[in-house]
């Protein structure tokens, strides 16, 4: 039997509110294991903590520390926005990540991110053929964009889904009180710069038992503003009010993005502005409403406090089954969601493969638009819904603030001379 | 005895998370009380629903549906913007609420708002001396910017200060995530035209317990560009991050709002941006730091899912003793919260004169904000803490969506002739 071999995990690119819930899931599965896996070491900041040979022990963490990384959100560990070449275009960084992971016996490799994680991970899988050492791969999904494709859906997306589908029913009430003096129109800004998933999400705030008029801007389909104003229009005419969800990457029939307006302050600085702040001046310009505008930005990724309950748990279930995967002897592979039935909610953690995941962008299915190209379909809901269910609230302290674990982080010893990451 | 009296109760100015739960406790009271207090009707779209006779009788919504607007946000009946001029400047009006009052036999006005309203409320109650009409007029406080005199704080603010605090803790973990590759200054724009209170609840995000370097520009601190970019800058360098929560109504020393920068679109059409994109231009102009950026706008006032138990309790507390008060006979009074102590936070009901409370601004005690401008004192966080204290989350469908009601708002038949407001 081969010697005990130590596990190495990071995280990768944009961080979510259930990201650390799948290092959890990674962390305790591993520790259930130790006949199997010896310890886990983290990558500080992502894979370029495996690069500088960055380590961080999370023996050292208490159990009591991993249980609350569940309800923690963001990167406990740090993550970075960083692709490896291909192993051709930049050799040395695939050799240092051997150099580092023979150094510290690391034999499990398990990289928590989207699609250009994915594919860093498959490179890995690769280097156990191409350069001799034995390395099993396995990625663990996560991303707000939900797009990565074979898994019915992405942990980190669910819970991005109930913050903007419960702000958008909020915020539609404030503006409903306001309505008759005040506010007609509120616009949200939303992330998800090629897909439209996260603004689909804005259409859960309207269902049979609260019907709300919301107008959603896809970065699918091309702005056309006259349609759209008289969308907003005619919604404003009926019910008082309307809220419109924007996704980020809205863009015209040009591909120009409608966030690019080529703002410029009173010295002529180009401004950097957001694109819900351009709809509603648009707005103002062309039917006069008044409008508030928000942009959720980064509190949307980030609200653990709203966490939804099938987000957290299979982002927990998706660290646990890399693992088990892993001691099954799997390479290349990520575990994936497969949904078994919408009403009841019922979805198993299957596996595919990262040859057919990297590089592969699931784009929102036709169906899911709405005919007029501003609304869901019922059969989008039906996809979205089970995905928001449940709370999963974290603990408070007395002072009334969420109880967010911090890691200790310790440090493992380096054994190898530096490496200057480029 | 006097004849039994129908109440009349109207919600005034930008809504809240919690001002139902004060509408629940008015309402729920009187439904106690019915020996002393008839029916209570709402004024549609609040005073303007008195003026133009457009009456709801709650006594048509059941025991179920008011008790749930104790965990609805926006205002149930309708709110406005529009404030009575005094006696002598607009008769009329004054006129036409003694006819309305008169056709509806109303003997309470409960009048739910900000320091406007109670100046409106003052103004009603005047009626009963100078116009010969009986009316009690009670103000039930409501404001999330925290600026009503006597009483300790407002109804409103405390579930604005949780969610600000903990959106931008969320916020904050997120961006340290990510800092070593990207982003690294994170800033959040809140809402307070006049007073930093919900800036200063920022200060929150950070604790003993969680340590987060936090810099707020407040509106009562002239805005000083390299005093503020050299606090950022120090901050960076010591934590790697930083957070910035900027109130929409900070100014130069000239009194410019910074969200002034005279923004002009491509084709030299004024742009209204927000504040943040500003400040965030100007962290990446002159220290390039990356950033992002997030305007809560609505969401903070709306997010009732993450309320503050304190608030909610003491929204019902100040609906419930409105009608106590009344009931004792009282005029031109508004019942306050009064604090006992801070730690373990205990507070009681008081209760002010309207002459005190109308046209006064409680602005944040120069003892609250830091010496360097940019944080908040311990004896502010000793007055902030108790307020966000506590979670009252509502109750939830099974589709992941929280359960707000609506109210069925039958209308009063009329009795008179009709009256435009201007």
């Amino acid at each position: 039997m081969a010697k005990k071999m130590n596990a190495f995990y990071a995280q990768s690119g944009g961080v979510t509110a259930v990201i650390n819930a799948s290092a959890c899931g990674v962390i305790e599965t591993a520790r259930k294991h130790k006949d199997k896996i010896g310890k886990v070491y983290a990558g500080r900041n992502g894979i370029i903590g495996a690069l500088t040979e960055d380590l961080i022990d999370t023996s050292k963490e208490s159990a009591s520390a991993i249980a609350a990384l569940r309800h923690t959100p963001s990167g406990a560990f740090g993550s970075c926005r960083y692709k490896l070449k291909s192993l051709e275009a930049n050799k040395a960084e695939y050799e240092r990540l051997i150099e580092v992971f023979k150094a510290h016996n690391i034999g499990y490799f398990f990289y928590n991110g989207g699609g250009d994680s994915a594919d860093t991970c498959h490179k890995v899988s690769q280097l156990s053929k191409k350069m001799g050492y034995p390395i099993q791969a396995i990625h663990v999904p996560k991303t707000v964009d939900n797009d990565l494709p074979i898994t019915d859906n992405c942990p980190g997306f669910g819970s991005v889904a109930k913050y903007i589908a419960i702000s958008t029913r909020e915020a539609s009430f404030d503006v409903a009180s306001m309505c008759a003096t005040s506010t007609k129109v509120f616009v949200l800004e939303v992330m998800g710069r090629h897909a439209g998933w996260i603004a689909a999400a804005g259409g859960l705030a309207s269902d049979k038992d609260t019907e709300i008029p919301v107008v959603i801007l896809f970065p699918e389909v091309a702005f056309d503003r006259k349609k759209f104003m008289a969308n907003v229009d005619a919604k404003v005419k009926q019910y008082g009010y309307c809220s419109v969800v924007v996704s980020e990457g809205v863009h015209d029939a040009d591909g120009k993005f409608l966030a690019d307006q080529g703002l410029k302050d009173a010295f002529g600085h180009a401004q950097l502005g957001g694109v819900a702040p351009v709809v509603a001046n648009m707005i103002r310009q062309d039917l006069g409403y008044k409008y508030h505008w928000a942009v959720a930005d980064y509190l949307q990724r980030a609200a653990r406090h709203i966490a939804s309950k099938s987000d957290v748990e299979q982002a927990y279930a998706m660290g646990k089954a890399a693992v088990e995967l892993a001691i099954k002897g799997k390479n290349a592979v990520m575990p994936t969601i497969v949904r078994k039935s919408d009403k009841p909610y019922k979805w198993t953690v299957g596996e595919a493969p990262l040859s057919k995941v990297a590089n592969v962008e699931k784009m929102m299915p036709k169906s899911f638009i709405s005919k007029d190209g501003f609304g869901i379909t019922d059969k989008c809901r039906a996809y979205l819904e089970p995905l928001i269910q449940g709370e999963d609230y974290p603990p408070y302290h007395k002072n009334g603030m969420p109880k967010y674990v911090r890691m200790k982080n310790v440090a493992v010893a380096k054994k190898l001379a530096p490496f200057t990451v480029k």
